[in-house]
């Protein structure tokens, strides 16, 4: 099963202490509440600072602490449950299910990984909508919506040029074509600096990214690229109704 | 947005590294070459090792690099896409589509988090299948699956006990029940050791966590929580047919 040699390896130090604070985030603190500091902290659990950063990197991992600068850590609220599942059969729009907002719209030559996607010529311009979902009041996704100026003939030139409103022009021409289906594929990344901006994230954090194909007229219509936090939110499919996980991420896969 | 004031927080200094990187790997390396040593990329790039380290672990986050005991640093190939939609509407199988290999099988009661969202009560006992699934001939995902006892009441005392035979006959038994829908949840989380050994992973990896519910004659007969490794795989949701996101994780969103 691969080149290395893990059996050999024993738990890393952290890897106890994790429980442990784990353990203490349940009976001795609140959601939000924040956390001591490094020092106080590490004298608390008698391990040496290095050791305590790890164990908190990984609490962050797990979405059991928030790390927010001028704030400090604090215990996070269980995660959010967020809707990505394709069963809607729907074209984007705005402030539809999951309150998306338009940001912006521009038109250019996407990149190459977009040009691949949409199956596009080379030097095809797309128009590139900025798209922001959010969720209880906060940011959870920062979108790049990819629409060839092929897939969308009758936008007019009388349509405003850029901003919000031309950005609801493309949708409102996407929303024309028949939509014969959509795929999704979830991802882990680190979120670019514009993104984590506007997700009130670093730059480089880990992001869950979200692509989707929409299809009409036999060919890709429109390709999305959503950047969600990972930290606060968890992608939820469902062909069940509206039915939800309810289990927060502090508790999954206890053992 | 938030509490923080991010806008006045400039792009870390790794982050032009990464970039600068990022295009070295494309037109210099091929994908499963050894990079240089961390002293060596240093001096090439003319940076301190801290911020070489920093933009390593920001392109391993993104797919870009894996980096093995005893190996080194590589080139990693692109993502496989690992098909985890919930149209298949089917109970889980072994060795079925996706290659699912039964492993263990034990009978106690469950973590707090797995009797919450089974919704059984708080000391019945549930039967753990141990999966492990493969794709391409490597390890892709560790799963638990839950099944409570009464899911299942004609499990017979005289399969076998424990070990792959009994986890046979769990799913067996599940087999038989009308399974009237599912829902699927996708977060961040972080390899716990045992999962981490089977997917040749170190413990604490970043992962995404696959939490299903099955349900049938109107409650949840059982509960599946997967881990998959988050830097060789993109997980598919599809409504249409075996179409799979072509493009590789390093060209996503590219800028």
């Amino acid at each position: 099963m691969g080149t290395t040699q893990l059996e050999s390896v024993p738990e890393p130090k952290y890897w106890h202490l994790k429980t442990v604070i784990s353990e203490a985030l349940d009976s001795d603190f609140a959601v939000g509440e924040i956390l001591p500091n490094e020092r106080d902290l590490a004298a608390r659990f008698g391990v040496a600072r290095a050791t305590l950063r790890q164990a908190l990197e990984q609490l962050e991992l797990e979405g059991r602490l928030q790390r927010r600068r001028g704030v400090g850590t604090t215990v996070a609220p269980p995660r959010m449950g967020v809707d990505v599942s394709t069963t809607q059969h729907a074209w984007p729009a705005d402030s539809g299910q999951g309150a998306w907002e338009s940001l912006d719209c521009s038109t250019a030559v996407p990149p190459l990984a977009v040009t691949r996607l949409l199956e596009t010529e080379a030097e095809e311009e797309t128009h590139t909508v900025r798209r922001l979902r959010a969720g209880h009041g906060q940011p959870v996704a920062a979108e790049l919506l990819y629409v060839p100026v092929s897939s969308v003939p009758e936008l007019s030139s009388i349509d405003a040029s850029s901003g919000p409103a031309r950005a609801r022009a493309v949708l409102r021409e996407l929303q024309r074509l028949d939509l014969e289906g959509q795929d999704r594929a979830v991802e882990l990344g680190s979120a670019r600096a514009d993104d984590a901006r506007e997700l009130d994230r670093l730059p480089g954090a880990p992001v869950l990214v979200v692509t989707t194909r929409y299809f009409s007229a036999g060919r890709t219509a429109a390709v999305s690229m959503a950047t969600y936090r990972a930290d606060t939110c968890r992608l939820t499919f469902g062909d069940s109704g509206d039915l939800e996980i309810s289990h927060n991420g502090q508790e999954r896969r206890a053992s």
